[in-house]
């Protein structure tokens, strides 16, 4: 892995949590559908963090060092199983996600989308 | 970006959907929480590809190219918002991950949670 | 059914939502990994209605009548399949509100909970 | 409440909940925003429970007592956010259900839905 975490490439990091489970042979358990409830179930927890803040408060709570650890680590449950089901199916990530931006290129030009917003703004 | 997608960092993937917000003027409507509701409804959509296909046929149908574009398009939408919501936040995602990854190393470890494999079979 | 919707009791909904699925002869997709999935894709759906409008302007948002049939619409799936799990899974739905409920009085007594509210204003 | 659970109406469960909350002072927790994501919280934690039983196991694992029993509790909680939900936003929860299978007995005509079942079949 690179020294500078950030930098860890998406091959990187599905290797490392790959090695994780391999290493502890739970790939049996790493089925397509488990991995699919387990990404919603942490998601789930990752929303928990957010009930009961308004809008209001967010930006103030997430100044809070226990707060920002609760959701670093709920923003890491949700990316390691997020990268764990692309690796049993066999999907690049990395890949698709270039893809769909290119699409949204498309179907949300910067002249069009800026002016308008309508994707946004239809109820406020 | 680097030239194959699959050795992208999650820096390179955070500043593309970055920039494609900004570009738009976007960044407005991504806050924390509107990215935490997105993500949830992406993750919803993923689910939904897996949710009348029982274990047994997953495997087979995932080899379907039209269910593979279905689930690697979900897969690339969790994506987005997860290193959206991560960068509003100030949150490094993969050093998160990878702290993480050490953390349940210690949970976890090798000798114990392959023997056992508690965490798992509790109800199997 | 009763003529007064509202007054339509929990188990008259269940029979009513089990009868749909039975005279499709859907049982069959109806497993109770299936329907927590289905359950999901139905929540996310519920959750991208409020994905970009604030907690400012979610008030009058909501008094759009479009709006307002999408929300009851999404709000209408997810108990088709809450009540459809439970059937399936032979939980009595009502019950188990009304233990949760007593439950949920001796954690939160009414004097405790409403002077401090600390469930809620931690991070606010 | 009626002495028969499965027999309480929706709307008799709607003021439970209600109650539950306003004697706690708690109604300006409840937003719709805030309910929306504690639902989705509570969604994941019931998935969470369906996680790493396999379909064939899953009729077994729920005979046990425990199992029944943090499955039931996982419900109720969903069930409970559903209701509060509808209520702040002043939908009839049960005239939306019996609307949506209403419009789903158009859509899925008994002999067709039953002949091809194509909703469900598409990748089986």
């Amino acid at each position: 892995m690179s020294t500078t975490p950030a930098e860890s490439s998406v091959t990187e990091l599905t290797t490392l949590v790959r090695a994780f489970a391999d290493n502890r042979d739970w790939q049996q358990f790493h089925t397509a559908r488990n991995l699919v409830l387990a990404l919603v179930g942490e998601t789930g927890e990752l929303a928990a963090e957010f009930q009961w803040i308004s809008d209001d408060n967010i930006v103030s709570a997430l100044q809070d060092a226990d707060k920002r650890e609760a959701v670093g680590s709920e923003l890491a449950d949700v990316f390691i199983y997020l990268l764990r089901l692309a690796d049993v199916t066999g999907i690049n990530l990395a890949e698709e996600l270039e893809k769909k931006i290119m699409i949204n290129e498309e179907r949300y030009p910067v002249d069009k989308a800026r002016g308008s917003a309508a994707k946004y703004t239809k109820y406020e």
